[in-house]
Formats: structure tokens, sequence, C-alpha cells
């Protein structure tokens, strides 16, 4: 029988660590990466073309759902992974991310967040026993804490001011998670350590958070426009304040070479919307780096995609194609691109974990690095 | 080994026939339905997925492959097979109806039709020959005859006029056709029949078909307006006009109870954007008439959209899920609709197929004429 949550490392290689997390849906192989299935699906793919893929584990936004269908409804209907097919675990943010950069007339207080929809004006409220009321009715198998956003740059006053308040706000997740007894049986709760680029910031928040306890611990108010060097900075000491046995996320990263930088530097678990969103604009990563299909120099391109890539995608369909499928509008070009990229962030992860277990990470990340380019 | 082109009947149910067409590329199960790959894609589609609704061949249009990503390019990507990924017949149509009704500019002559696209201005010809040079370099099955598309509604005199021009590039399209050896050793020529709604021109124009001599023979000119009981008008007598060993294609149609009304008259092949089309657009074929899944009434309702309908869809997904994806317009909104769409046309033609084998038509038609609404 799978195990509530279980987190076995199976090897190490300098900070970098390889493993599995147990839960009642499904194993999850770490490093992993989840796709973002924002409103319910993961954008332009089938839940089983997913899976097809090596994702072990999608993601949902506790933003988007409250919002369309609503969590009331979702949970009437049997639950999130019974609405959209997908019976692995999910992972659900807590909304307080999104709520500050989509939502409209927004009114923070101690309490949570009150504001109006982006779809049409509805007024809602999120706090920390809110988002975990709504992540109970979705049926998360990973819940994430409902914390501040803290804007970037922040001073030291502004960002040990919305940390503390983050920790507040990360006892009240606790609890409001712990008062759901069925529900918390069968998922885990995830903390998320702030503190911007103050390394004792960081540390005091990591320090709040293990005194009252979670399943896993996210690196939070990264990716929020410092740009890689300053990210890897944090992530050069962030990583190590929390407890070495739990899983630890980067949450909303990122582009392939921040994702090897990250697990260099011992991350586990990251998400982001990059392979799906960039796949319906045109772009396709591979081991070259990232390519804009819409280029004419690929009308008459007879190659795949990526030469070294394993997808369906690749053994199937030329360059010329995905070029003219996208030049002509057609959904079969964000469907095939979407399928690409995130075979290739599953391949990414699985060369990661192979490396990390045999001992090779280093050469493994700088032979990647090497022939990978920002783009075209 | 399959032949060039072979069409064996199995059985007849008064003026309906079930068979099959055997060709090179594969069989095709009479009667037909052919989904519509206008640009090198069955919209929101994967070749795999087609199939696995049953489909044994699909449409191309000429008049979008010659303009984007033109039939040279094509050609030399080594054919419409290869570059989309479907390797069973493919029948493309003459580019002769789009281009009267897409195409800017245009100059009618004996010669055949100048006009400037309607995607870049760019200026083209298409005649006869042409259409036929156009079709052999996409590597058609299939091939349709280029004719005038004579406008709803007209005087006898007028179509009158365009049929003997239809026919007299009925010839040329035959002589074209066969100037490329290597390629009619390997496709079929598909001649249409015009008339308008005059019988003694319909007559006319299959006798000239006959006398040229087809492989299978289109009921053209149809589906232009004139509305199902003008249309069934003409099917009464027309298909009979044409070689009962041959397949009847009537070209466009239609609405499910348009192509159960056409087979009882003696047509064998169909096509229509009407499954991929209204699948996009949030409508659902279901045996109890079209569903309209952008209605409200849908956000609660976990069955699913057909519970009668053996396709993918319907096995995984609720109507309440399908009314999300379409509300917040997700693609996968659309692959799910429009696969659900083209399953249950695939469904449609197996029913009849079995029912014609079985000797009961008549009852089978009535009783899905009787439970089938003509929609919300």
């Amino acid at each position: 029988m799978q195990p509530r949550f279980e987190f076995d490392i199976h090897a190490t290689d300098g900070a970098a660590r390889t493993g599995v997390i147990r839960m009642k849906r499904g194993d999850i192989r770490t490093p992993a990466f989840m796709p973002v299935g924002t409103a319910a699906t993961v954008k332009a793919m089938r839940p089983a073309e997913v899976r097809a893929s090596g994702a072990d584990i999608i993601l949902g936004n506790t933003y988007h759902l409250m919002l369309r269908p609503t969590a009331e409804r979702i949970a009437s209907l049997g639950g999130l992974h019974k609405f959209m097919g997908w019976d692995r675990p999910i992972l659900t943010d807590s909304g307080g991310y999104q709520v500050m950069s989509l939502s409209e007339l927004r009114k923070m207080s101690e309490q949570g967040v009150q504001f109006a929809s982006h779809l049409d004006g509805s007024r809602h409220m999120l706090s920390p026993e809110r988002s975990m009321e709504i992540q109970r009715l979705l049926g998360t198998d990973i819940v994430m804490a409902f914390d501040e956003c803290t804007p970037h740059p922040a001073t030291h006053e502004e960002a040990a001011s919305s940390m503390e308040r983050s920790m507040r706000w990360a006892k009240r997740s606790r609890d409001g998670f712990d008062s759901g007894a069925e529900h918390a049986e069968v998922a885990a709760l995830f903390g998320i350590q702030q503190g911007s680029m103050y390394e004792d910031l960081r540390r005091v928040s990591a320090e709040k958070l293990i005194e009252i306890g979670f399943d896993g611990y996210a690196v939070g108010g990264l990716a929020v426009g410092e740009g890689q060097a300053a990210m890897f900075g944090v992530l050069d000491y962030a990583p190590a304040m929390l407890p070495a046995d739990r899983p630890r996320y980067l949450m909303g990263v990122g582009k392939p070479d921040d994702i090897v930088g990250a697990v260099v530097r011992g991350i586990d678990m990251f998400d982001c919307v990059l392979p799906t969103r960039s796949g319906r604009n045109g772009q396709a990563f591979t081991h070259a780096g990232p390519l804009n299909l819409r280029n004419a120099k690929y009308k008459d391109d007879s190659g795949p995609l990526d030469p070294d890539c394993a997808c369906p995608v690749c053994g199937q369909w030329s360059r010329a194609y995905l070029h003219h499928l996208i030049k002509a509008g057609e959904i079969l070009g964000a469907m095939l691109m979407t399928e690409h990229n995130i075979w290739f962030y599953q391949q990414l992860m699985a060369g990661l974990r192979s490396a990390i277990a045999e001992g090779r990470l280093t050469s493994h990340a700088a032979a990647f690095l090497g022939r990978y380019k920002g783009g075209e």
C-alpha cells in the first residue's frame, strides 16, 4: 500500500539528490518537473499524453479553479482528479501568487486578500483558511501553504515584514489543513520559505517553517524578475536551510538551464508554464537550445525538432510541417509543440536523475549546458 | 496486393449500397465519411486519432494547400501523406469550389480562373490542367476533376451553360490526370455531375461524364443553400444516372440527417467540415441531436456527451468538464469535442453499413431520425 507521504532519497551527488516521493495516488520520481494544468487541463494535452511524457504529477492553480468552475463545483463532481481525468498526484498552489498578479481591486490585510475576479469582477476572499478549504475541495495531493508573494525588489525591512506575515499564514495554513482530518490523512502540506534575496531572512523563515513542520518545503519568492545569477545566489544557501530529508520545491522555475542549476543546488521539484506556453507560441525546446518554429528558415526543413528527442512528435513530423501548422494557426501546431516541449522537460529530468544516481551530475550538467544555447 | 481502384459492393438495400473501395493505400468502407483536413491537418486531431475513430480516408483542400505551404513544397517534402503523417487514402478536391468562395479578384475564362490569394494577395491560376498537376504533386489518392461551381439559384440557361463548361473541363481533367502516367497508375479520378436543380441537365451531365469515363462520380452543386428538401429532390434521381458499379460521392454533405437521407438514395461517400468546425464551436453531435455545450445547463452535468457513444471522450469526461473547457477557451475543449464528433460521424456510417448489409436500412434510418432532433 502506498503511504500518505514518504520521501526516499536513493542517491546524492554534491548538493543534488534523486529519489522518489511516495503518495497514495502514485510515486513521484525526483528531481521532478510538474507540467502546469492551470484550469484543470495541461493546455493542449490529454492526461494520457501528459502521463506518456513521463510526468508523475501535475500542478493546478487554486486562483483559476476557485473562480471557474469553482472548487465547490469540482467537489460536487467528484474532485479535480475525476473532473479532468488525471488519476496521479496533483499539487495545487495556494492562490497567493496569482491573486496578486491577476486579480483586481485587491485589499490586503492580516486576515487575507479580498479581490475582484479578473473574469467577471465578482468579489472573493483568499486567506490561509480559505486556501486550505479550496485545495481540500479540489482533492489536491500536495497542498501549498498560503503566503504573501514579496514583491521584487524589496528592502530588508519590506522583505522581513512580508516574510513574517507569510510565516504567521504558514501556521494558519497548517492548522487549516489539519482541521480537514479526512483529507489530511491522504494529502501532504508544503511550507514556503520567503525572505527575498536576504540570507538572514531566509534562515529565519526556514526555522519558523521547520518549527511548524511540513511534509516538504518550497523556496518561494524567486523567479520574480531577479535574474538567473541572483536566483542561483539564493539557491547557493537556501536549500541547505531546509530539512535534508524533505523534498525542496522551487516554484515557477524555469528554463532548462535554470532547472539544471537548481538541481545542482539541491532542488527536487519544479513547475513552470514555459514548455506549454512556449509551445503554443511556436517555440520548441531542444538540446541545441530553443527554436522559434515561426522562422521562415524551417519551411523546407525535413528534419525533426530535435534529432536526440524520443517524443512522438520528433518521431513523426518535420520542422517544415510544424512551421506550416504554426503559420496557418492550426490547433494541431499547439498540440504537437506542447507535447514535444513537455517530453523535452521530462527527458531533461530523467537525464538529471540518472546522472545523480550514477555520480556524474557535474559532467552531465556541463555537457548539457555546453550544448544548450539560450535561443535564437 | 491492393489494386489501384476497385469498388466491391457487398450488399444493397433499396437504392443504398455497402461495400469497399480498394486502393493502394488501403480499403475504404462505404458508405464512408471523410473528415476534412483542409490545411494538411484534420483540425485539432492527430492522424492516429482520426484513424482510431474509424476513418478510412480523409479529404484535403487543393486551394488551401496550393497557397500554403504550396504543392511544390509538399512534393519536395515527400508528398502530403508523409508531410502530415497519414498513410491511408486521401481525396483532394479540385480547388474549384473554394477559389470561388474564398479568393479575391477572380477572373473566369474558358481557360480557368485567375485569382488573388486570400492570404497575401499573390496571383495564381487554377485550371483543369493546373488542378491535376497540384493534386499529383500532393500525391492524392482520389483526384477530383476541376469544375465550375454553379451558383444557386441558377436559371436553366445559366445552369446549362455552367454545366457544359464543367463537362469540357472534365475532359481536360481526364487528359491532365492521364498525362501524369506514374501517378495515374496508383491514383483514381472522379468526375463531378452538375446541372443545378434541373433533371434534364443532370442527365446530360451524367452522360457526358460516363462517355469520358471516371473511377467514381460525384454529385456536385448541392449543399449550396438549396435546403434539405431540394437536395433530396435531386438525389431522388441523380445517383441513378451514374454508373451503379462506381462510387457516388456527395460533396460537402452534411448534417447527420442529410447523410442518412443521401445514403438511402444511393450515395456512397461524404465529406463535411461540420463535425470538426462544430466541435471547435462547442457543438456536440449526439443520438438525441446536437448539443451546445456552451449552454450553462451543462455546468453541473456529470454525464457523458452521449451515453450511447463509444468514443474515448464519452468514456472519460463529463459534459460539465467539456462545458468548463469551452467556457475557459481551452484548446483541450476543441480537441475533445472534435474527437467526439468525428467518432459520432464514423459510428453513424458504421451503423448505416451494418443496416444495409442486414437489409434493415429503412427501419434503422427511421429509428435514427426519430430519435435525432435538429438541435437546441
